[in-house]
């Protein structure tokens, strides 16, 4: 089976909405950007025993691939629309090629975005793909804008994907079934915040971005995109019982501050719209919790009682890891 | 050294043009697409061992990445403008960095394009680089549109490209090293047709792809996508004098109608356009050779001397292939 054919059978979408002038098929896609809007785009590759484990699922490699290109939308407040894919696998396997392609397609549709070019490879597993979007005219969300004295927060709860993937990792971790379930969900299934970010673009939060790197870490990306600093507070923190229960309190926190791969927002909000920010977070239903402010100094310093406490930086970093 | 300084260090351009707001470092790029203009997106990748032979130096892979995709922007008649890049490599290698963002940014700026986003990821080398371009929103060159009649054309010179490849491949051929170096370039170096297919795009062309698996493969492509076939007249074929010197009459043949990798265009004009396309190719400076025309019925054929020849079908096609 030839690749123009891959492309055909497994992901080539039903429809277009009408913005799709031309589709999959041709030497490139054509596509109509709104007047009074701007195109926002990303890139996002993962690789097998990098990014997920070997032995993962082709719908769980598929929803992560694009699950964390519309997390990358959802940091900018952008409306996710269009998608490329370039899929390098060993084999043509039918099944996984069918399971990998439905999966894609359900959380494309999910949330509207639509597959518009692919090429697909032969070699190691290695899933990229480019998200195209399309913002307000006037205004993104950027890391750059955070102020001091703009309180910190951060969407759902840290660190219970860390958690999921600690327990793929090591089969011998002891956990209940319906814990470690939702812990493995909440890895393999992270949930992009594209309304939520949208909600936030509209004159509410000053910075934003996504959490693929672990709180610090990426916290600290925001802070010197700010040329700002931050205080946590570590009781602040939103806990997980599933994520105490299976691992306890302390390394609990520990993958809350450092273990990548929630794909929530981190973002911050001027203390004089909290209460915007309470409306939003009533229509969205995405619960959001304060767990600091933007300081002058351009160090990230946590807190727990009032006591500094130093933690050691190991964020996820692709070039400075073993793995 | 982290991802985020990869790319910051060896990519990130040094300023941008007024159509890119917001650029490399953030969750995602954010750019102005003209208001008479549409968005075109195209992705091509391209794995060491598949696409390029293993060795093949940083700075012909780099060069290779981009120019494919700039092809793809030339068979739309699209103006190429921005690029992400998903760079997967073994390992955080200075040099080869230095050398592959050295050359990748030669490239962009020769054709004006800008790096908006990137991702960097440790893994065996493979680069996939999606590109945007802009094109009138009235029309734009599909594979779809060729009509009974129209002549059909190539630019600049087929097979070459696919011979520099066998040199590579068998370094025992013997070849005048004149000969050699230009098949060599040929191959690593091919010239995306970006003002030609942007003037060919100029209500002249009825339809245009470009070349990259072969000429009779890809002429069944867009016999396909315009439901109609082909007669080519090998006689008419542009020769090659390095490609027939080193390999011969017969195998220059067979390159030029089955090697890939040449990314010329293969286009379709009406007869009554000829005085402008030969305007065209005064202006552009790029030879087109009219090479045959479509007929009514769904195959490809090809003749010499009015004589029907058969020739089997070997087209790269990755999975079809056990490289």
């Amino acid at each position: 089976m030839g690749e123009f054919d891959l492309i055909k059978r497994y992901f080539t979408p039903g429809h277009y909405s009408e913005d799709v002038l031309l589709g999959v098929g041709d030497d490139a896609a054509v596509m109509a950007v709104p007047q009074e809007s701007r195109l926002v785009a990303a890139v996002d590759t993962i690789v097998e025993g990098v990014h997920f484990p070997i032995g993962t699922s082709a719908a769980n490699v598929a929803y992560r691939a694009l699950a964390v290109n519309l997390s990358d939308m959802a940091a900018m407040g952008a409306l996710p629309r269009w998608f490329t894919l370039s899929l390098c696998v060993p084999s043509a396997e039918n099944e996984w090629l069918s399971e990998f392609g439905s999966a894609l397609s359900d959380l494309a549709t999910e949330y509207a975005v639509q597959l518009v070019g692919g090429d697909t490879v032969k070699g190691p597993l290695n899933i990229s793909i480019q998200i195209m979007g399309v913002v307000d005219q006037a205004h993104w969300l950027t890391r750059s804008g955070a102020q001091q004295g703009d309180l910190i927060f951060v969407s759902g709860v840290l660190g219970e994907a860390a958690g999921g993937l600690q327990l793929i990792l090591n089969p011998n971790i002891e956990a209940e079934l319906s814990f470690a379930r939702h812990l493995l969900h909440r890895f393999y299934r992270p949930i992009p915040r594209v309304e939520l970010g949208r909600q936030l673009n509209n004159r509410l939060a000053t910075a934003a971005m996504d959490i693929s790197d672990g709180l610090l870490t990426d916290l600290r990306k925001l802070c010197a995109a700010s040329q700002c600093g931050a205080e946590i507070d570590l009781e602040l923190l939103p806990a997980s019982p599933p994520l105490i229960n299976v691992f306890g309190e302390a390394m609990a926190e520990q993958f809350a501050l450092q273990g990548g791969d929630d794909y929530e927002l981190l973002f911050t909000v001027p203390e004089e719209r909290l209460p915007s920010l309470e409306q939003v977070i009533k229509m969205t239903g995405v619960p959001c919790t304060r767990i600091g402010r933007i300081t002058r100094s351009g160090a990230v310093q946590c807190f727990r009682k009032n006591t500094p406490i130093t933690i050691a930086d190991a964020g996820f970093d692709h070039f400075a890891e073993s793995n």
